[in-house]
C-alpha cells in the first residue's frame, strides 16, 4: 500500500519546508578543526568553498539567481516581475569563521535567510520588492587580517591597493588568492551599481554576549555596534641561543611584549566600558631553545566613545614604549583597522519595532558587515539568543527553537519592510 | 697555448682541495627561510632531505660508504682494510636548524668533518682505525619537540614509544613521518651493535657564546655542556568573544601565561648562572578578536647544578599556579626532556689536549648529540669561534680562516686518536 502523504521519499523531501537546523546540519561536518575544536574556515580556504557552493547549490534550489560580485560575496536574487533590482531588501550574512569558531557565528544569519525566503514565497508568490541573499567574504578577518574585508571593499571603505597588497598568515597577498579563487584583483573595490540597490540591509546574527539571556528573550534588534578597531604590534629584540646567553646580556622581545599584554588588560580595566584583548601573538623564530628576535601580536579595543578608544590605545602605546625601552627593545603599533561606533538606521530600527513589538533593543560589541554597510544604506540586525553568552569558541550555540524562531523574525521582519 | 696549471676547468675542479666555507657555499639557498631570515630546516623537510642527498654525494665522492640507520641517522664509513668496524672512530654532527637559525650550527661540523676525512687521506692511504662521519636527525628538535632525538634513540635515551607518538606542530606523529622516510617505526630505538662500535665521538661546532670571543682564540675542547630540560605548559581559561565580553567576566589564559613568561625571567634572575627562556608560545585559537581558550608554551631552564635546574622549575610552576588562580585559569607543566650537565671523558680529553696544547678549554650552555651520547661513549667537543656572540639566529657567524681552522684541528685531533 502506498501512503503518500508519509513516505519520506524524494518526491515528499521535495516538499519538506526547509529548516534552519536542518540546513546546519548539512554543513556541521564542513571545516570542523581537530585541534583547536569547532570550525575552522578562513576564506578561500576548502572549508569555506564547500560552504560558498553548499549555499549556491541551496539559492538555486530555491529559484533564486545566483551571481559573484566583483568583490567576491555571492548574491542571491529573488527578483520581481520584469527583473528590477532598485531599491532591494537585502538579507544575510557570512559563512567564514574564527579560527576554531562556533556553528552559528556567520551561518546562523546565511541559513535564516534562506528559509525566511522559503517562508516568504508560502505567503506570496512574487516579491514587491526584490529581495536578495547576500553571503560576504572574510567577516571576520581571520585570514587577511581586516575584518569585513567584503562589505568594506564594496562601500570603498577601505583602498583597493591596500587591499591588495593584505597577506595571510603564509604570505600570500589578497590580490593573489582572491585571483586564483576567481575575481580579478584588478576591480576589486567599491561597487556604485550594486551599492546603489540596496533599499535596505537586515543582518540576523547569533548574539555574542548574554544581552538576550539576561532579558529572557529569543530575538532582539540591534540598536548600535561599539566602536572597534586592531593594532598590530612589533616588538623588536636580539634573538639568540636560549643556553648560552647570560640572562643580563638579553634583549629579549618576549618578556617585553609579555609585560605589554599585562599592560592592555590593565589599560582597559581602568577605563569603565572599555574592552581590549590580545588573542594573537607570535614569537619569531619560535623555538623552544632560541631567544626570540621579534614578537608580533594583535591589539583588539573597542569602545561606545570613539575617543576613549583612541586614549586607551594611546595609553597602551604609550606603556609599551617604556616596557620596550626597559627591556632594551623597540616596538612599532600599527593601525591595521578602526571602526567608529555604529548607530544603526533610526528609521529602519522604527519600522522593525513596529513589526516586531516584542523585540528588546540590544547595543553590540561585536563587529558585523551590517556596521559597515550603515554609513552607507539604511541597516538593521537581529540577534538570537546565545545561551552560553560565549561566542568564537566551540561553545557558542542557538537551541534549535530560538533558531526557528529566529528565521521567522526575519521573514516577518522582510514582510513588513516590502509593504 | 694550455696552460694545465692554471686552468680552472672539469679536470683541474676534481684536484682542487675542497673547503669548509666552499662546502657550506653549496648548501647556502637550501632552506632558506624568506621570512624569519637564516634558515629553516626542520628534520625531513624538504630543505634537510636536500642536505641529506647533498651529504651522501658527498660523502659518496670520497668514497665512503654510507648507509642510514634505523633512527634515520646517516654513516658514512672509511673503512680499514679488512673492513672490521670495531673501535670507530666517529665525527660529524647536524643538519637540521631551528626556525631561523644560523648557517652554522649542525652544518659546519658535517662540513668540517668532509675536510678533515680529506686531510687525513692525503696524510695516510688507510685509516689505522675506522672513521665515520654521522649526520644525526632532529638535533634540535624544532620539530618534534625533544632536541638531540637522533642520539636519543641509538643509546635509549628516550623510550621509542613515547618517540614514535611525538608530534610535530601539524600533528603528524614522529611515527608516520619517520615511515614516509624510509624508516620503519617498529624498529627504531638503542642500536646496540652500532653504539658497540664507537671507540670515541668527536664532534665539532660552531661556540653558541662569547667565550672565544674573550680568549681571542679561533678553537677550543670543550669540558661540560650544562643541564637542561624543556617543559611544556598549557594554561586554559575561557575563550570568548573579544567585543562582547566585559573585562570583569573574563578568564584570559593570554594575560595568565604573559605574566607566567614575566615570572619565568624573573626566577632565573634570581638564581645565579641560571638561565629560562620562553621562546615559543601559542595561544589557542589564535584570532585577533577571540579571548584564547588557551595558551600553550614552552619553558628551557639551564644551570650547572642540576639540582638547581630542578629549583627553578619548581618555583616556576609555584609561580604559574598562583597566577592561573588569579586569573581564573588553571595550568599544567609537563616535562619535555631533561639533561643532567654532561662532563666529557677525561681520558679522551687529556689525549685531545696533548694533541691540540694550545686550544683552551671551555664549557657550554648549549646541548648537543656529544652530550648524549657522553654516558655511553667516550665523547668529546671542539668549538669553532662564531664572533656574533650569538647563535639560533641568522647572526649566527664563523669567519672563512677560523672555519678551516676548524677542519685542520679536527684532522689533527682524529689523526692523533689513530695513534
Amino acid at each position: 500500500m502506498t501512503t503518500e502523504n508519509t513516505t519520506k521519499g524524494p518526491t515528499a523531501a521535495a516538499t519538506t519546508a526547509a529548516t534552519v537546523t536542518g540546513l546546519l546540519a548539512e554543513i556541521a561536518r564542513t571545516g570542523t578543526d581537530a585541534i583547536r575544536g569547532g570550525y575552522t574556515r578562513p576564506v578561500y580556504s576548502t572549508a569555506e568553498l564547500d560552504l560558498r557552493t553548499w549555499f549556491t547549490d541551496q539559492a538555486s534550489r530555491r529559484g533564486l539567481s545566483v551571481e559573484t560580485d566583483r568583490n567576491g560575496a555571492i548574491w542571491a536574487w529573488w527578483d520581481v516581475p520584469g527583473g528590477d533590482r532598485a531599491n532591494a531588501l537585502v538579507t544575510g550574512s557570512h559563512l567564514d569563521s574564527v579560527p576554531g569558531g562556533g556553528a552559528f557565528d556567520g551561518p546562523l544569519g546565511v541559513a535564516s535567510a534562506l528559509v525566511a525566503v522559503d517562508l516568504l514565497k508560502a505567503r506570496m508568490p512574487t516579491p514587491t520588492r526584490p529581495l536578495a541573499v547576500v553571503v560576504f567574504p572574510e567577516e571576520e578577518g581571520s585570514r587577511f587580517g581586516v575584518a569585513c574585508l567584503g562589505s568594506r571593499l564594496l562601500t570603498g571603505a577601505i583602498d583597493p591597493d591596500k587591499a591588495r597588497k593584505l597577506r595571510d598568515p603564509d604570505g600570500n597577498t589578497f590580490a593573489d588568492v582572491a585571483g586564483a579563487n576567481g575575481l580579478d584583483p584588478r576591480f576589486i573595490g567599491r561597487d556604485e551599481e550594486l551599492l546603489g540597490r540596496i533599499g535596505a540591509f537586515v543582518e540576523l546574527h547569533v548574539e555574542q554576549g548574554r544581552g538576550l539571556i539576561d532579558l529572557n528573550q529569543p530575538t532582539a534588534i540591534a540598536s548600535s555596534i561599539l566602536g572597534h578597531g586592531r593594532w598590530a604590534l612589533s616588538v623588536h629584540g636580539q634573538g639568540n641561543h636560549a643556553g648560552t646567553t647570560l640572562m643580563s646580556d638579553r634583549h629579549d622581545p618576549m618578556v617585553a611584549a609579555s609585560r605589554m599584554v599585562v599592560a592592555v588588560r590593565d589599560a582597559a580595566r581602568n577605563q569603565p566600558h572599555a574592552r581590549a584583548t590580545v588573542g594573537r601573538l607570535q614569537p619569531v623564530p619560535g623555538g623552544t631553545n632560541v631567544i626570540a628576535s621579534r614578537v608580533d601580536f594583535w591589539l583588539d579595543v573597542r569602545h561606545p566613545d570613539d575617543a576613549v578608544t583612541a586614549a586607551v590605545v594611546e595609553t597602551i602605546h604609550q606603556q609599551a614604549q617604556l616596557i620596550a625601552a626597559e627591556e632594551g627593545c623597540t616596538v612599532e603599533l600599527r593601525e591595521e583597522s578602526l571602526s567608529p561606533t555604529v548607530h544603526f538606521d533610526p528609521a529602519l530600527g522604527k519600522q522593525l519595532q513596529k513589526i516586531l513589538p516584542d523585540a528588546p533593543i540590544l547595543d553590540t560589541g561585536a563587529g558585523h558587515d551590517a556596521g559597515v554597510l550603515a554609513p552607507y544604506v539604511p541597516t538593521a540586525m537581529v540577534f538570537v539568543r546565545n545561551p552560553s553568552g560565549i561566542s568564537h569558541s566551540p561553545e557558542e550555540h542557538v537551541v534549535d527553537e530560538d533558531a526557528e524562531t529566529g528565521a521567522v523574525v526575519l521573514a516577518d521582519a522582510l514582510h513588513g519592510l516590502m509593504a
